[in-house]
């Protein structure tokens, strides 16, 4: 009788939590490793449903090699896998098994197999959230040179994310707590980052991260954006974009009241100033114009998000550190912070076109 | 006789602690109020002799109107002040007034007058050290439009100082506890200070930073040159700066166990990395690079200093704060930390030198 009702809870419990797909990432990397350790935490347990996206063998290798448990209930991945289909029957995770490594993927080494295989997750993460199957999607790591061998020539995650959803506007940001960064640009070389600092672009991410901030449940964002000069330029001294391209782009999305978005602030405070709650989200004008303060000041707990995809996603904030791989000393708590964000926004999200829904039926 | 017993030992400490010229920065901006401040902690009382060069009128005026101690002993500047003349009687900070400004000059207000009186400090300063009367200089805010306005061509103090001195090979660096970065270039564009990112510029940057760390105190500092690009180019994918230009300097330094100095490394981690002791010093590629990590991880007890100079020099790590001068809610902690250091480092020279001419004299 005790068991009957627990079932019924834990049931009850199962049909209400987010379910989030897992991608294993890259098989040389620490990804199967974090991934494992991660889905093994009561936390992510007890907020979401967890679906891990991988290979069978690996994860299981992986345990078996790291001493971790690798008790888990295996679906084989088809195309035409029914909702239904993919559903834990006990209490072990769940593993959407795409079986598509075979035995010349060793730790630490680049190759195309293992590029190609860490893409595939995620094409299929990105077909079951688009189903509806998964609510949302958090990812370890690929590396970007076995992905470079296997053809995907995608510098990142997040263009490849935006590419496979044909998602027009999109941005990488990163959220650690009350700093919340949303990126102009992110994989070139800095020389051409530079040349992307335009006030059309600029415009548009500033507009792109009002709607998005909106839909993760911040009712009117507090946006600041970024001087790119030393000291915001000094009035002209040192550079001329803060004049020409970023402030002309702030007012023309201030204008009206239309959103509320002030700069361009000096780099190297204000993202000291959001972490302190003055803003709520900071927009940088290159990737380590952003990651650094991400880094100095997440303490290990930044995830990274894409902004503008039909979906959540979130990231873990490391690479592959091949250094380490099969080693059994990475740390997962980015990829616990990753799960545990994505279920928060997915909660977030489905709350907000509740809202959406209830205004638009009011409306009429 | 107790007086008499107090006197001399007082006397005594005061010949042997290092005297700091303490420069009052831009009189319209918050650098008398957190001078004043500063001079009235016991900490920098016990560990320097403080001399203010500034405007004694400006301070008197600060004092009374933000209602601090106004009680300092005063010398009147001549450019043939000698040494016994600049000596406190009391126990009152010293003041070396200049008096050089007019009724004209107002808080929170840009003038060429004050950009005059601000730079003449700096010249008096470098005077008195390079004659042997002070031991280090601690120098408050300077107003760059200011500087401007009076023909005073320079973008900051680091390069004023150098033309100065005449210091061929200079360079910003900042040091806040366990974390020290040298600064490739200070205040140019970012589109420009890509351009100052060549092997020879980082070999003689390399260079200074370890001859000067070793005149500091650390006997064979270990060095760390940070990338320019987004995962420190990620093998080339991503800009080509770390093959081209980082790497033949850093093997240029390394070669023969010359300077221990390792790098590119990824700009987003090294800082935390050597915040937390895995190296004594960062070379950051450009002035945020810097300025970000500094503010982040400093707690606001970052210290500007000027290597390359014939005697130290330290700066408070902020501006002239125009938008709150003459309000009195100046925060002076990193004034005291400016002098402090600034103290802490004369010493560190002269025990250097003394060990370099104890070298010399076994030698002979």
């Amino acid at each position: 009788m005790n068991n009957a009702v627990s079932y019924t809870a834990e049931h009850d419990r199962t049909m209400h939590r987010p379910r989030v797909g897992i991608t294993m990432g890259d098989p040389a990397g620490i990804g199967a490793e974090v991934v494992l350790k991660a889905v093994a935490e009561v936390s992510v347990r007890t907020a979401c449903v967890p679906v891990v996206i991988g290979d069978g063998g690996c994860l299981k290798f992986t345990a078996d090699r790291l001493g971790l448990s690798s008790v888990f209930e295996s679906v084989r991945y088809r195309e035409d896998l029914s909702h239904d289909e993919l559903q834990a029957r006990t209490n072990a995770p769940l593993v959407c098994d795409l079986d598509n490594i075979n035995s010349d993927v060793a730790f630490g080494i680049e190759s195309a197999e293992a590029g190609r295989a860490s893409a595939q997750y995620i094409r299929v993460g990105v077909g079951l959230c688009a189903s509806g199957t998964l609510d949302a999607m958090a990812t370890a790591p690929i590396n970007k040179r076995s992905w470079h061998l296997a053809g995907i020539n995608f510098p990142g995650h997040t263009e490849y994310l935006a590419h496979l959803t044909g998602a027009d506007e999109h941005a990488m940001a990163f959220i650690a707590g009350n700093l919340r960064i949303v990126l102009l640009s992110t994989h070139v070389a800095l020389a051409d980052a530079l040349r992307l600092v335009k006030r059309e672009r600029i415009r548009r991410t500033i507009e792109l991260t009002h709607r998005e901030l909106q839909k993760l449940g911040v009712t009117r964002p507090r946006i600041a954006v970024a001087a790119l000069n030393p000291h915001g330029g000094e009035g002209g001294l040192f550079g001329s974009e803060e004049a020409t391209e970023i402030l002309p782009a702030i007012e023309d999305c201030a204008r009206d009241g239309r959103i509320d978005v002030t700069g361009p602030a000096s780099a190297d405070t204000i993202f000291l100033r959001a972490s302190r709650g003055e803003y709520d989200v900071v927009v940088a004008l290159y990737h380590d114009q952003a990651m650094i303060p991400v880094k100095c000041l997440s303490f290990g707990e930044a995830v990274n998000v894409t902004l503008g995809l039909p979906f959540i996603r979130t990231s873990v904030d490391h690479g592959t550190a091949f250094d380490i791989a099969g080693r059994g000393v990475a740390e997962h708590s980015s990829m616990v912070a990753a799960i545990l964000l994505a279920a928060e926004l997915a909660e977030s999200r489905k709350n907000d076109e509740r809202r959406f829904n209830e205004k638009i039926t009011v409306g009429f």
